[in-house]
């Protein structure tokens, strides 16, 4: 039991392998389908897109642990471990019995989480000879991670920047060129799939799914050159699973275990970072952990989408994902959480959540921003929209706590700060954001589009 | 000896005392000076404008070690001890046999070193029943800080912003209004000293001196109000010594002692933080470390003004100090280190410098932000553009170790990160900035109008 607020581990404590939860899960996901065939995908048909140990990674079902290149572990120390942190400020506002934690993924030199996975990426690209990388990004924190991982080992980076985001966060876009990458507006001129978005429809604001299939594209009609995500698939899941190994560390150093752990969700990157190294013990020792993955109302695959086989982007480039999902096509609201704008969760996630190992709840965007502002008065970090989400859930969690007179531990993921997302918080100020609500018949009209294959 | 990249405290390790450099000076500063009648100034005189024990800090002149009350250490819990780190990935960029370390007191939740005294003087002005507060902000570090030290010990505050910084920074405004605070453009009409500046210059850009002017002016006319200065004052350098005395352990773990310590300079804030801890024992061991000032060469008091007693605000409300200066009716170039843009530097700095006991040295915009966006592609954080005069002078004393092929020891005080001045790199990129040169002529033409006392 310790009294800190923050605490701290040493770089030797660094995790020195990741997390497989594929190898634990008690029902593996189904298989990625070949969208001509229909037959299930080799590691060998990811190799035209994606380096070839991330690719081994992106399959790999029986290894539980998975080493970290130690030249990896190394760019890890500029930031990592990064603190676990006592709540206090937000307990004492509420006035809960609840102990809150949060581990604070914002003290990366980009403002997020996404380091974790862009240095392995960036990494394994560089050891196999290639020399340039795509990528897309939807609020800008995925891009500007890879920009600083692409400089870092010196490849050359072309991001595809969804053109909401392009415009409403030019600080994010600053940092992709300081860190020397091009950004491309996308939907683009410079792709086949932009090119057609943009004729059907001129004046298209651009999505993730987009952004996607713009990278992957360039990708396969550039030497020497392969493209990187920064969320849904396995191998991105399994780099972030370095935050909840070290907030195992921490939170046995505080002496308490958390009864719920939650995390904003956007593709699910910091959402199976944080959960997975916790939930391996529900799987083994029948621990009764729960785990809330938190998503925008605007944007809710988990909570109202179905679990079918679709595709990872608009254009339908990608294989054939099991997953919850809105449709490829679904355009979702301008939110100002861009992180959490896309269609479809990972493999690994919509199983555990069709098997019950986990739950998820949906969030309106006033109450993420409202949950953002009383955490920034409080705890002195403004966080990003995407993280707000998670703080909301923690909220709320917390006042059912103190509701039922019970001291729950929580434990949610800080992923990013808000810093260069200020904008966004003049406009909540301002009453210039509303929520967006779906009907149903919205949700049915894209999903009734998927070739039913389960 | 340790191989960390990053030296790490324990919070139990938040310095216990400030040190009080003032009690160990060779030569003390001259005393300042009531404007009216030319004779010290006495503790009382200063009841009227600042907290009571900020006024007996100001002018304490025997107590080494001053008490940080446990309510500032406990909310120097949210962000300290910051991280001392070692920029081996500037080294190697650089290819030099000097050790680089910098202080990265860009981890406070505002950004920037300044908190570390914004929730000791709002802690005091909170403990003697003070319930608003008025300060004035150059680039908006100081007023976030200061917004978010007074939600934190609940006090009411207004913040007059350097007009040309209200307008290039909008994120600074939006992050002062987040934590609850009031910003007011300056010159404002809210004010005598606002309203005849406007009245005689309409366009205007507004300057530190001014909006010092109007934040006085404006605590003198409200109830129960006190002004707060974030800069200059020799409270406000006492409260900053949290930095050095941290870095002095850090580096004893380092298993070095520095050779020369750098801090960027506007009104003397950050430098003497990580500065005086150290220069002790230059004073008490005879220790020969280099000390060395990094100004703008667009406002070069300390390596072209005068040592003479001057104002330390634009309309003459403050008493009379004696410093360097290049005259209180200074207008600065509108460089982006906003926070560097100040006529005058602190009486304690000032005195050092004329005995000899520090070096100043000037560094070019464009040679800032050269440097700022190597330290950035090299450690990952991207500079405020303040802190890059810092590096531009580490990096000149790295080479000049390099050309005589001595390991050097360097340290200097990363002050705050640029995540918030983006649109500033943003122009440099653009090749739409330039440095900014000042004929003698132009030095001369103010300080000729300054009262010779000295």
């Amino acid at each position: 039991m310790t009294n800190q607020k923050k605490i701290v581990l040493s770089e030797e404590e660094i995790p020195e392998q990741w997390y497989n939860v594929v190898a634990e899960m008690p029902n593996k996901p189904m298989p990625i389908l070949h969208p001509g065939t229909k037959q299930p995908l080799k590691t060998e048909d990811l190799f035209p897109i994606f380096a070839e140990e991330l690719s081994r990674q992106e399959t790999n079902q029986t290894d539980v642990w998975i080493d970290i290149p130690e030249e990896v572990r190394e760019k890890y120390r500029i930031y990592r471990p990064s603190p676990l942190v006592r709540a206090t400020g937000l307990e004492k506002a509420l006035d809960t019995p609840a102990h809150i934690y949060f581990k604070n993924e914002s003290v990366s030199p980009v403002g997020s989480h996404k380091l974790n996975s862009a240095l392995a990426q960036a990494y394994y690209c560089k050891k196999e000879g290639i020399t340039n990388i795509t990528t897309e990004t939807g609020a800008g924190q995925w891009g500007t991670a890879m920009a600083f991982a692409a400089e870092t080992f010196g490849l050359e980076l072309a991001v595809y920047m969804v053109k909401i985001s392009y415009e409403q966060k030019p600080y994010r876009r600053s940092l992709m060129q300081t860190w020397g990458a091009q950004v491309i507006a996308s939907p683009s001129m410079s792709t086949k799939a932009g090119r057609k978005i943009l004729t059907d429809h001129p004046t298209y604001q651009g999505s993730l799914g987009t952004a996607i299939s713009e990278a992957i594209e360039l990708a396969m009609q550039t030497p020497n050159c392969k493209y990187t995500l920064g969320s849904v698939l396995n191998h991105v899941s399994l780099h972030q699973t370095v935050i909840g190994l070290e907030a195992e560390k921490q939170m046995e150093i505080a002496g308490e275990y958390p009864d719920i752990i939650i995390g904003c969700f956007g593709g699910g990157s910091n959402f199976s970072g944080i959960a997975y190294p916790f939930m391996r013990h529900n799987f083994k020792e029948g621990r009764k952990t729960r785990f809330i993955a938190a998503e925008p109302s605007s944007c809710p695959k988990l909570t109202r989408g179905i679990f079918q086989y679709d595709f990872g982007d608009e254009a339908g480039y990608t294989p054939l994902l099991p997953m919850f999902t809105l449709g490829h096509n679904f355009a979702p609201a301008h939110i100002h959480a861009g992180g959490l704008r896309y269609h479809g969760a990972g493999t690994i996630v919509s199983q555990l959540l069709k098997d019950g190992w986990m739950e998820a709840v949906d969030i309106d965007q006033l109450d993420s921003f409202e949950a953002g502002v009383l955490f920034a008065r409080t705890e002195g970090i403004v966080p990003a929209p995407e993280s707000s989400h998670a703080i909301a859930a923690a909220v709320n969690e917390a006042l059912k706590a103190k509701e039922e007179g019970i001291a729950k531990t929580i434990l949610f993921n800080l992923s990013g700060h808000g810093l260069v997302d200020m904008s966004a918080y003049d406009q909540y100020f301002a009453g210039d954001l509303t929520n967006y609500s779906l009907s149903d018949e919205d949700i049915k009209k894209n999903v009734d589009q998927l070739e039913k294959i389960i």
